[in-house]
Parts: C-alpha cells; sequence; structure tokens
C-alpha cells in the first residue's frame, strides 16, 4: 500500500461520511426533531461530540496528506456547530486533499514527521502513518459512526466501507 | 508502507484491546458488577455488543494475515462469552497472526483475494488491505472502545494507539 492509497482511502471514507449526514437529516426529519441533537450527541460526558469526532476524522486526513505529501495544511478552525456545517468542513478538506498529487508522496516513507503535539521529538512518515494516522483516522471516524447508531440512525456496515474495487473471477 | 507493517499494526492494537480488558476487570470490580454485563453490552439493539465486536476485530486480522500472507486461516468460533474467553480468543489471534513472517508477504500486492463473502468475485490483495481489512479492523476495534467508554470505563486515547516508535529531533 503506498502513502498515496492510505490518503484515498480517508478521502473515500470522508465521502461515505456525507452519506451518514443525509441519512441524520432524513432521521431527524422523520422523528421530528432538530438534526443539531445529533451534532451534539456523544457517548459519554466526557467524550467528543458528533461535530468534534468529524473535525478530528478531517484534520487526521488534512495532516496526513500535507505531512506525508510534503505540503503546508491549511488552516480549518473548529468552528462548526450544526450537520450542515459539518458538511462544508468536509468539502473544505477534500478539496485540500484531493490538492495533493501522487507524486507529492514519492519518499513519504522516510520523510521527517514532527508535529507541535511530539513536544520535538519525530517520526518517521512511514512510521506517523501506521501508528497514528490510520489508527487515528478511523478512531474518529467510527466514533462518529457509533453516536448515530447509538441515537437510532440506520446505518449499516457498507455506509461505513461504501464501494469496492471488485473483479469477476 | 508494507503488508507486514499492516498486520503488525492489528496485533500492536489486539495487544492494546487486552490491556482495556484490564481496566474493564478493575471498573466492574470497583464498581462491584459483573464483567459480563460489559461483554454483553451494545450500543444499538440491532449492533453487535461487545463479544462480538472483538471477535470480529480479531477475525480482521487472522484473515488479513491468512489471505495476504498465503496461509490458511486457521477456524477460531464465535464461541466466548465472557472477558476472560475474549483475552483468550485474542492470544489465539495473535499467535497465528505472528506466525506469518514479513516474507510471507512478498507479492501479497497482487495475490487475489477471494474470500466467500464476495460470492466468487475477487479483490487484489492490496485492495483488500486498504478497502477492507484496515476499515473493518479499526470499526470493530473501535467499536468495542466505544462500548466500554459508554459504560464509564476509563480509556483514553493513549490505551488506543499504544507506544510509538518516536526519534529524537
Amino acid at each position: 500500500m503506498k502513502h498515496n492509497d492510505a490518503v484515498r482511502l480517508f478521502a473515500k471514507t470522508l465521502e461515505n461520511v456525507q452519506g451518514w449526514m443525509d441519512k441524520a437529516e432524513a432521521y431527524a426529519k422523520a422523528k421530528s426533531f432538530e438534526v443539531v441533537v445529533l451534532a451534539e450527541a456523544r457517548l459519554a460526558p466526557d467524550a467528543y461530540q458528533l461535530t468534534r469526532q468529524v473535525q478530528a476524522a478531517c484534520d487526521q486526513a488534512k495532516y496526513a496528506a500535507a505531512y506525508l505529501g510534503g505540503k503546508q495544511p491549511p488552516s480549518h478552525p473548529d468552528t462548526e456547530k450544526t450537520v450542515a456545517e459539518l458538511r462544508e468542513r468536509i468539502k473544505k478538506c477534500l478539496s485540500f486533499v484531493e490538492s495533493v498529487q501522487p507524486k507529492d508522496f514519492d519518499g513519504a516513507e522516510e520523510r521527517k514527521v514532527s508535529p507541535p503535539w511530539l513536544g520535538g521529538r519525530s517520526l518517521r512518515g512511514d512510521d506517523y502513518l501506521v501508528h497514528v494516522a490510520i489508527p487515528n483516522f478511523f478512531f474518529h471516524v467510527t466514533m462518529a459512526y457509533a453516536i448515530l447508531r447509538h441515537n437510532g440512525v440506520e446505518l449499516g456496515k457498507m455506509d461505513y466501507i461504501g464501494s469496492l474495487p471488485l473483479q469477476e473471477g
């Protein structure tokens, strides 16, 4: 798996999350409640709410594309409060992620990644992808899914996985 | 990222899950309830309970190691009902996963993967890793985490991520 493939997987998954937002809105409408209730829902009092989970998933995708592709990450302040705003945040994230080209990831394995939260230490690009970006991205995406499922939104595994590049035979 | 690295990541993460089981048991003891309550907990009436989430995470790791490493997957029936039994399931899974050697993954990218649920169709090894194994593995692991967090077990992000291969400077 190339670094480019991992970042494309993040982008594909965020497109899937847009579909979950459709289902969240349809569910709120069918049950006659404001969809912002779902945006503010959380699984525990000290756990992130849906908005923050989606923001964090976007950030994992954005920083992976930037750090591994050798680009400056754009600033996306966490100001979203509604499902409509989350959709825009995802679009903004995808727009940046898709601007990073496959060739930008050449040499990503050995690129030194030193985000501020590492306090001056660093990770090899490959280690950043394996130990930070992949697990964290899917953590926040799945927590968003879990919040919606817990609140009754009818999501299934294929909403999470999306399309597969199947071959006949 | 090599296929071997992805399978090692799954193994590392399952070791982390063993630590969550410690915390689940300590929490049940402190609150004076039977830890099997957590094993049977779920986020929605039609969602998998904790036991099934852990079984599914183990299966994703096992099948990735087998399909991509060109090995026959061992049969691990889903009979676990308790946290103690889940620990054993994880150990059994890790024992197989760790038996697959880095060199077994040579050529994994192009290996044809055709699990029964694809109904005769197939995926390239690299596509199986990217579109099936990675998202599904982290889905079930995070759902297990979400069930425990929702029920009050004090898990934090580092329990999920585990150790990082940091470099100084």
